[in-house]
Parts: structure tokens; sequence; C-alpha cells
């Protein structure tokens, strides 16, 4: 039995995030992992206000999820014009969602001030904009825009939008505190008297601007909302939203209200971390649950106290998350995970053997040094030859030189010389580039050429860059990963220095690698 | 009049945050900001268990402070030992401070699973050593650690511990939920029923394990708790503490109560941002108040309502914390957004303007190559004065070559030769560095500082990589960020080419000529 239901935005109020901004195939990607881990609403875009998600609706379309029902999000209809003819709301329509979420105007400070309506109109349009989409088959949310600040001030009026938006027949209704300045015990108070005034899911959409957006959705909980939104990792406009993967551990294992599938709980931290990774922004280290010092003891008598017993400074088990206890100790976590993709490189290993364990000790000393194998499973499996001991690497670099001229030779910036060797053969040579890696790119593709003509196949399809350690600026730690494809299979691959040449060549040779080791 | 007492535990409990270490001078600066920002008591360290900390101690004695009260900070005695020949707790006495804290366990579960003693003899440790710092002469906070979790499982014995240490004489009690679980609800009422059955100063001590912190001060605020304890930046153990530059804008501007004195509150974002460059932590963006996207609107619909009337989607004006509006500009924003920025370059033109109209034609031109001025205002406004004929190069740069080696030469593997020129003057120079971007950064500084010097003033903070069309591989096209303070202010740049380099250095070059330009 299900008891509350999670509604993510990441797509729609996490994409206003400063800095983050998802193509349409980011937004695929992110889809598909929501549905995986079982959240219930997807509100997906707003396909009036950006054409880019008019696009990703017509793909959405043709997929087929396994639990989620996305949901195309829009305005009421603007004031004194017949709702036929407003073009987002009929946008809405042409998303061809089953679900939409509609937002409207509960402050009358907003209507008069921002809308410059009355307030009479504005019920209208909330009505007719419900009804409208209603009598097209829609189920329909109505996301009370400012409803807390707006019931502060005027409730009588704040409640009639809520009646006028139930009167039209809206499935849900939504409470935002969309300013984000909202204290926990108003919203207990506020949202206590919505439930008891109205038959239908009542929904929170919190913010995070007074750095209690968290918080505040559950107390809205405890007073009776069951329908969540919030946004992977928190993403949204100024401060963020509430961050669903914060909220979804807090109800599921301290006040037993199912959010997802138990077993799914393990992935939670995983899923954090790929969004993180497509919206191209750095993991919160100390985020609640998901964040990598989120279960690391420092103080040397909680690390004490942890071993007698791990309930003494934590608040779950780590792995209920899918994360892992950080200590001086030595442990075990993540062997669980790594023996699959063991299996694939050596189907005889098992969990307890010894080369398991020697696998997981370089995998330390890796992950210590920035490396991250989630999203670069073929330098995972050369790593785990490497250990085993199966690793034949098909070329040996002796030097390379890469030089950048400003301004540019003959309108080329970059040349890169290589040489390599081939079973006791070298052959040196050199290309040109658009900057300095793709030189060095073309430069080792066409020395290997001779040797393994099968590296005309491959082709690189991605590219991504990450700042890991960003204060120390041009200096830092980059991390880089390399999507790879030769038509029939796709594999990543990264590379960690404090160079991005160095960090892409690391990157390029696992590549090349993998694509030569294959069976 | 002062309603709450703030208690700052960023040199001692915000020292336990992974990655985080403060030296002696680093711990002395900070007291000196908290002092001159008006933080009531500064818990600093731990002398008994921290050789460093006894050192600062040392230090601090000859130091005068305005307001604040520093706190050394240590547990009671161990079981079954008298208190006077307790190393731990005499290093309290020796430490020389008015102010101490003393934490005990409130847990029945840590007594007997953690310590290993029985729950009278931990009441003894408490009461004894409380009593012992009361006979020499000390205020006394009594820390009541896991007081909450211990209420809740054994309720009889936790308010045990805390009349103990009220009949020994504690001068104040202050309520912690160690492990950062607590619910505010759970926080509300059990701080209530502490508060009405103590007659003296209550606090609160808040953990961010389930995000929750900030709210749960709050809550024990709101049930009558007067003094607060937290770090600033939230700094601390697994997930934090709660966040001192959150709660205190809280309270001070939406609850009416006075935490530091009024004109103080506008240096609360440059406190953080130079605890964190202290820190060496990069400074949380999207942190309540202060952060840098706090402020930042970029839904269209909000941009153009924050023109009409700030109240619409700011909670307070950001200059009450002395932090900034940024209206960033998205596919979805347009001239609302950008009107304030270009009259902060030109008080004089206005929406309608030919001038804007030729900034906006400029702006489009650049986003269709792939540039982004959100985040990265210090390009925008250097743009705006380009447009407007009001720019003037402090340099050109007549050629730059980079050349990286692998194998690296004396462990450097990249170099950097540049040649620029300034009022006719030329400088030929050339560095070294960590990658071609860091060498090039290094080489363009050297031969700057002779015509510059104000440019040592400066330093990159961030650097930020983006991939743009991923699929063109590492021939793709990259934006660059890059994040520059001089220590009063924060600029960000942006550069965008298909080659990391020429994209780094368009960044570099707006980074210093925005410092240069600055008036």
């Amino acid at each position: 039995m299900k008891n509350v239901v999670i509604y993510d935005s990441t797509l729609r109020d996490g994409a206003q995030s400063q800095g983050i901004s998802f193509t349409v195939a980011d937004k695929i990607k992110i889809v598909e992992l929501l549905d995986e881990f079982g959240i219930d609403y997807i509100e997906a875009g707003n396909p009036g206000s950006n054409p880019k998600d008019m696009e990703f609706f017509e793909i959405i379309k043709s997929k087929k999820l396994k639990n989620a029902k996305v949901i195309a999000f829009g305005s009421t209809r603007r004031a004194n014009i017949p709702v036929e003819i407003d073009n987002n709301v009929n946008s809405l329509l042409h998303a061809g969602t089953d679900h939409v979420a509609v937002f409207g105007k509960s402050w009358d400070f907003h209507v008069s001030e921002i809308l410059r309506t009355t307030l009479d109109e504005n019920l209208n349009m909330i009505f007719d904009t419900i009804k409208y989409l209603k009598n097209h088959g829609k189920e329909v949310v109505f996301d009370a825009e400012h409803f807390f600040d707006g019931f502060l001030e005027n409730p009588e009026y704040a409640l009639k939008t809520l009646e006028v938006a139930y009167d039209a027949g809206a499935d849900s209704i939504c409470l935002c505190d969309t300013k984000g300045g909202m204290f926990p015990l108003d919203i207990f108070n506020i949202t206590k008297k919505v439930v008891e005034k109205f038959n239908c899911e009542i929904g929170i959409h919190t913010h995070n601007d007074n750095g209690m957006a968290v918080a505040n959705a559950i107390m809205a909980v405890e007073a009776g909302a069951t329908q969540i939104q919030g946004t992977i990792n928190g993403y949204g406009e100024r401060c963020g939203n509430a961050n669903l993967c914060t909220i979804i551990p807090n109800l599921q294992f301290k006040k037993g209200i199912k959010c997802v599938e138990d077993e799914k709980m393990k992935e939670i931290t995983i899923l954090s971390r790929r969004v993180s990774e497509i919206a191209n922004a750095a993991p919160d280290e100390r985020a609640p649950y998901v964040g990598r010092s989120a279960f690391a003891h420092k103080a040397g008598m909680h690390s004490d106290a942890v071993c007698k017993n791990t309930r003494s400074y934590e608040i779950i088990d780590p792995e209920m998350v899918g994360n892992e206890r950080v200590l001086l100790l030595s442990e075990v976590a993540g062997r669980s995970a790594i023996i699959g993709i063991i299996n694939e490189v050596d189907p005889t290993i098992n969990r307890e053997s010894e080369k398991t364990k020697r696998i997981l000790e370089k995998l330390k000393e890796m992950e210590f040094k920035g490396y991250k194998y989630e999203g670069a499973e073929g330098s995972l499996k050369l790593l785990i030859q490497k250990v085993l001991g199966m690793y034949k690497p098909s070329f040996k670099l002796i030097e390379f030189k890469v030089i950048v001229n400003e301004p540019s030779v003959d309108d080329v910036n970059s040349s890169a010389l290589i040489k390599i060797e081939v079973d006791g053969q070298e052959e040196i040579t050199a290309a040109e580039g658009d900057g300095p890696v793709n030189a060095l790119d073309n430069a080792v593709r066409k020395a290997l050429e001779r040797f393994y003509p099968e590296v005309k196949e491959m082709k690189l399809t991605d590219y991504k860059v990450r700042v890991l350690d960003s204060n120390s600026a041009t200096a830092a730690k980059v991390r880089v990963i390399i999507e790879s494809s030769d038509g029939n299979e796709v594999w990543s691959t990264i590379g960690v220095s404090t160079d991005i040449i160095d960090a892409s060549w690391i990157a390029l040779v696992d590549s090349i690698e993998y694509k030569l080791n294959k069976i």
C-alpha cells in the first residue's frame, strides 16, 4: 500500500536552477531513471513556454514507462480571453500527456500587482482552465502558487482559489510555498485547515529560501498532505526546491510512510549521483543520506562509538540508501555491486574470493584519486582485467607533444605529434585538430590504424569534463569521461588528472583498449 | 534588547567536517570575524583532545574581543575516577576561558553501550564535572548529548541528566540532536516540556542528517529555547550542523527576534564567504540568503514579476544580508531581466532605448554561439560595455604558445610562453603549470603584474567546464566558466570555443579585464 505520492519536478522547476540546462536527450535519460526508481509523477516541462520541451513531449509519447506518469505543466489562461484560444493552455493538450498541472495565483497581491487583473477574473481563469482541461479528459493537478503567503494575508481569497479549482474538477490541489519563506508551524496549521476542507488529494510544494523546504514538506505530510512535490538533489530556482533524496528516506525509514518499493531505496544514492552527472552539477558532499560525507565519521570518539554500535551516530544504516560509511577502518561495502561486473570478466570468481578483495582494494585506491566507475564501466572492466593479470596492452606510448598556438596557424590552433610502439614496431606521426584533445585523438588513431584497422570502426560519441576540486581553480583535478561506439556497442571510459590533456589521454587509451580487447 | 543568544561552533563541531582543517591562525581569524559580526559565544575547541586547540587558547587570551565570549569544550569526567584527576576536565580550566561547555550523555543506550558504565555513574559524572567547574568560577553550558533520542526512549532518565546538571549549577542547558534525525514536531514538543521545567537558559544544538537542522532549531526557539548553537555555512560532522547563516536571518527578519545588531546583518554574506575561504571549502551557491543563487531569478515570468515588485519572489531584499539580486538570462528571459544589469553599467539607458535593442541582439548572437550569461555576470557587463563603446582593453595579446609534454619534463607537463602589449610596451614571459590552462593562467598574470600590480589581489576560485555538443566528442564546443575573487567581490566570466584552451583563455581575459575595469 502506498501512503503518499511522490511528484518530481527536476525537469521543470529543477531546470530553473542557476547553471542547469537539460537537453532533450538529458530529459529522456532522467525520465527513465525516475521511472525505474519508482517515482509516481514526473513533471517534465512547460510546453507553452519552451520549444525544447515540446520536442521532449513528442519523443516521450513513444516511450513505455513502468510506473511514472508524465505531466505537462503550464499556467492558467491569460486574463480576459476565452480559454479556447489561449496558446499556452492548448499546448498542454498538444503535449499529449494524460496528466497536466496548472498553476494559478492564490495570493491577492500577485493578482493585483503582477497579473494586474481583478480578483474575480483570476478566479475565472482558474475555473475556465481546469474545466477546459477536464473536458478534454485530462487528470488535473492545480498548483496554488504562493498559497501560504496568500493565506497569511487574505485567507478567504486564498481558500476561494482552491474552491474554484475543486469545483472545476481538479483531481488534486497542491499548496505551494513558492517563495520558500514559510515557517514549519504555519505550514502545519494551514495545511491542516485545507485537508479538513477538501475531499481530494492535497499536495505540498516547498522552496528552500529559508533552508526549511524539507521540514516544511514533512510538516504538511504530518498535517495530512499526501502528494509531495520536490526535485532530485533539491535543484530549483534560487535556493532550490525540497530535496526528494532527503524527503523520501525521511518518510520511508523514519515515518513508515512508503514512497517507493523498499528494494528501490538502495538505488537512491546512485539516482542522485546520476542526475547530478547529467545536470553537470557537482554533487553536494554533505547532502543527507546520499552525500559522500553523509556517513563519514571524523571525530575519534564518534568512530569508536560507531564501531561499537552504528546506531550511536547514524540515523539509518547507509546500505539502506546504497551509500557507504566512511571510517578509517576498511569495510566491505560495495562487494555486491561489483561482483556482477567481475563475473562479466571472469565468471568463476565469487564474492568471498581473494581476487574480489584485491579488486575492491584497487577500486578504493582509484576512488581516492578521484576515479568514479559509475558511468565508466569500460574502464572498470579494464581495471578488473589489470588486477587479474588478464590485461594485454595493445600499444605503448613513447611520447607525445601537443602544441597550441594563438593566433592559429592556417586556421588550425592545435597539433599533436605522437610516437607509439606495437610489438616492437614504432610509429611516429602527427595530426592537427580543433583544440589539443582533438589533435591528440586524431594523432593516436592515425598511428594505430596501420596495426589495428578496426580502430576505424569506433568513434567517440560523448566527452564530459568535470572539475573535481574546484577550489584549486585552474590547477584543480579534472575527471574526463568519454563515451565511444562502434555501432554495435557503446562504452564509457574515464581519466583523472590535474591536467585536462592527461585526463583525456587516459580515457582515450582506455577507450581504444576496450575496443581492441573485446572478444 | 536581545532575545536569543547565538552560540557558534564553527571552530569545534564545524572542524569535524570532512575536508576541513583549521590552523591556529585560521581559528584566530575566524574568532575575529565572528566577534566583529556580533556572535555571542564562540565554542573554539576541545583543549583536552587536541594540542593545537590548547595553543589556540593560549593566544586568544591576549586578544581583546568586542562582544564574544570564547568557550572551551570538553566532556564530563571519565567513569569511576575523581574529577580532580581527570586530565580532560582540568584542561578546560587550563584553557583560561571564563565560559566552558561540558557534554554528557542523556541517552541511556549510549551510557550502557558506548560509555559502558552504569546509569547512576553517568549522573555522577555530570554532577561532579559541572560542580567542579562551577567551584573554579566558570560559567558552564551543559550540552545534553543525544537528548532527544534519549527522551524518546527513556524520558525519565533523559530529564534526570538535565536535573543533575541544573542542580550542580549549570548556567545553561543545551538540548542536542546529535545524530540529526529528529522531526520538527518532536523537537517542538520535547523542548517545550524542558523549558517549562527548568529555570535557566535552554539551548538547542541540531545536526542536518535528515535535512532539517535549521527547522529543528527554529522549532525549539518557538518552544522557548533562547540559545542557538550552529556553525557558519553549516559545517560539521557528516551532513553538518544547523547553519547560522540561515537561522540568523530567519529569526531576525521573519520572527523579529534580534540575534545581532541590525546594521551587522548586511555583513553576513561576506562573513559566510570569508569563512568558506578560510576553510578552503567551495561556497554553496544555493545557500539561503548568502548563496550566489539565493536571489537569482531564471524563469522569465519570475524575472518579470521581480521587476514589477521584488516581494513577488523574494523573501527579503538581498541588500538586507549584503547579497545581490541576479536576473538570469535563460531561453525564456527577456528585456526586463537585462535592463537591471545594463543600468549598472549605464543608469541612463531604459528598456525601450535603441541601445537596449543592440545589446539584446548581441546577446542573441552570443547565445547562438553557446554563450550563456547566467552565472557569468562579469562577462555580461563587459559585453554591455563593448556594445556601448565604453570598453577599453587593458592589454593586447600578441601571441601565446602552450606546450604539453608526455612524459613530463622535470615533473612539469605544461609550459606557456606569452607576449602581450600594454600602451605600446611589450612584455614577453613564460610560466609552467599543472596542465595547459594553469600554465597559461600563471603566464598571463606574470606578464601583467609589471603594469597592473592589483592583478595580485585576485585569484581564481572556481573553474567549470561544460561540453555543449557532446556528440562531436573531442571536437565539441566547450563552455568554460571561471569564478574569481579579490576578497571583496566575486565575479564570473565565460568563454566558448571548440578548443578548451581557447575557451579558458577568453574567460581568463574577461576575468582580468573585469578586475581592471572595476571602478
